[in-house]
């Protein structure tokens, strides 16, 4: 396995952002997040301006999970494979997402339980046919298998853009039962506990919550160490582990990645402790409704663009995002400053005092 | 003065769409705003599906403000038509959010003090050179004027519609001097303490807030009687009673119209007294930092789609809103239902019962 090399973000182009901005023509911090966005961008593209972010990909991950068995999902397992089917023929919620901000949509089999897929958006990075049940056994079998999984999405990120050469990445995933991975993974590398971090998935009752709850702590049970290789091999899941590699591939491309949900957070919690400089990277494009995901953004320190009260996954709230990161990229390279537009500036005191 | 016919949102077609959403392939409730956004469009358009907002108009109302002869803004005067110059040319922050998200911007002069702007995206429809000092005198001098300021908004917006036909309309405005005004009507139609509403606008300092809310109070004495006319007359400006003329002038065609920060809140609140149906072809785009709009929307029972830390105006938070219309709309028209997807659903219960 080979841990790209990431190189830290550009603070000092980052600096140089800031202060560009405080003199475009608007009241200093008028732009608010749109304005820290675009500070981040530039410290990932390490250079000012960014210009914009025309060419985006979308990818998702998918993958199954051997714990649905335990009853930790509202659909059957059958659903993960017809969604990518869904997601391959384009009308499935991201597809329509994806149109809406012009976003092409990998799809990439990392660990589906039967195969299919195909065409000119699918990528067959299949590392095995399904989890196993996090609840009683190691997740992924072993860390050889986590080593694959990590790498396998390193090379879907290649693959993808080898076909499509893209300026912003968005990642989503899709994994009935992966909610329950994804809280395993939150509580053991943020140290909080799972009830915290559980929440109720494709649409659990309590009972149902209950038995994730359950399943979850028998996995962790068996996670005395909680470094990144144990948690991902004993409750990790395939697409998961195969996002935290995308993270990992993008970040060392200087790209920048848009996070969606809950799933897609505890892969950039794996990447976090696999590459701490790739989180510098990322940008969390939503807050979802499930409580673990919070949990995961506030360890990482990022902080959401939207708040839609989404819980789908597929990237959705990620490809939403999407058109705010290239609001934020014109807007430091095709502004002029008060000086360049010939526009009076405020009466009462200097321009860089008013923030 | 014609006050157009509005007719109420459909809400049989509301309903329907609700239930297609919940048969849609995801789990019911996912998109969360999103859904309730395909929801509101829907009524609005009063047909099902509802397809995408291709063509996006936003349009700037501009006016001056006697008012900020009393030290209410943090910059001169001069800067309403220097930035009404700078939106023409295409380089302030509302141009380089209209590059993103695909949208025509006109810049109509509503009561600019100095005539100036040209071009195919300038529209003239100025009623005064600048309103009267509202701590002083009725801003608007007589009702006459108002209902030439609230008519001169309607024209506008047909001007605009008869230039660049569009589906989805959002609104701005440019104005230095009129948080002031907005503030003002927005404590009159709500009823609530001038210094709640009160925000620092494009960044004064606690004297200039003080001395806005003085300004504001003096106004207010004038208007015993809190009807919209009244209202208008004394506080208003007359870019804020073109918003509202363009309001009800959009509503009764059934665009959807999405309004942008504090300064257009106030003119929905004016829209509203007038034709309270027409507040449901409203969408509101985002929750300025300015006190004064989060109590309009309340008032107008409106929730914000984001929460970005704006306070520029220029219609800046509603061109960023768009692409969410766009994908609540392709969302709704676009999907497939499990049964047309043949993918199965919930194993625990009906799909209908899991919201």
């Amino acid at each position: 396995m080979t841990i790209p090399s990431i190189v830290p973000v550009d603070r000092a182009v980052a600096d140089e952002a800031r202060r560009r901005i405080d003199r475009l023509t608007k009241p200093p911090r008028s732009l608010g997040r749109i304005e820290d966005l675009a500070v981040r961008l530039t410290a990932i593209r390490g250079a000012l301006p960014t210009g914009g972010y025309p060419r985006r990909t979308i990818i998702i991950a998918a993958g199954d999970h051997g714990v649905v068995e335990d009853g930790v999902s509202a659909y059957p397992p059958e659903v993960t494979a017809q969604m990518v089917g869904g997601f391959l023929a384009g009308h499935a919620a991201i597809n329509a997402f994806a149109r809406a901000v012009g976003a092409a949509v990998y799809v990439a089999d990392l660990g589906v339980r039967s195969a299919g897929g195909g065409g000119p958006f699918f990528i067959d990075a299949n590392v095995g046919r399904g989890t196993r049940n996090l609840a009683r056994e190691a997740a992924l079998g072993d860390d050889d298998t986590v080593k694959r999984a990590l790498e396998a999405g390193g090379n879907v990120l290649l693959e993808a853009l080898r076909r499509s050469p893209c300026d912003v990445l968005a990642l989503g995933e899709m994994g009935i039962g992966n909610t329950t991975s994804a809280a395993a993974i939150i509580a053991a590398l943020t140290a909080r506990p799972v009830r915290e971090v559980v929440g109720r998935g494709t649409g659990i009752d309590d009972e149902g919550v209950a038995r994730k709850v359950a399943a979850i702590e028998r996995g962790l049970a068996r996670c005395a160490a909680r470094d990144w290789i144990t948690v991902a091999r004993e409750v990790g899941g395939y697409e998961i582990v195969g996002l935290a590699g995308m993270i990992l591939a993008a970040s060392s491309l200087r790209l920048p990645i848009v996070l969606d949900g809950v799933v897609v957070g505890a892969a950039a919690l794996l990447a976090h402790a696999i590459a701490p400089a790739s989180i510098a990277y990322c940008i969390a494009a939503h807050r979802s409704r499930e409580p673990g995901h919070a949990v995961a953004l506030a360890h990482l320190e990022l902080e959401p663009l939207l708040d839609l009260d989404l819980r789908l996954g597929e990237a959705s709230g990620a490809a939403l995002a999407l058109p705010l990161i290239e609001a934020a990229g014109r807007m430091i390279s095709e502004m002029l400053t008060f000086e360049e537009a010939g526009v009076a500036t405020s009466e009462e005191r200097p321009v860089s005092g008013r923030s």
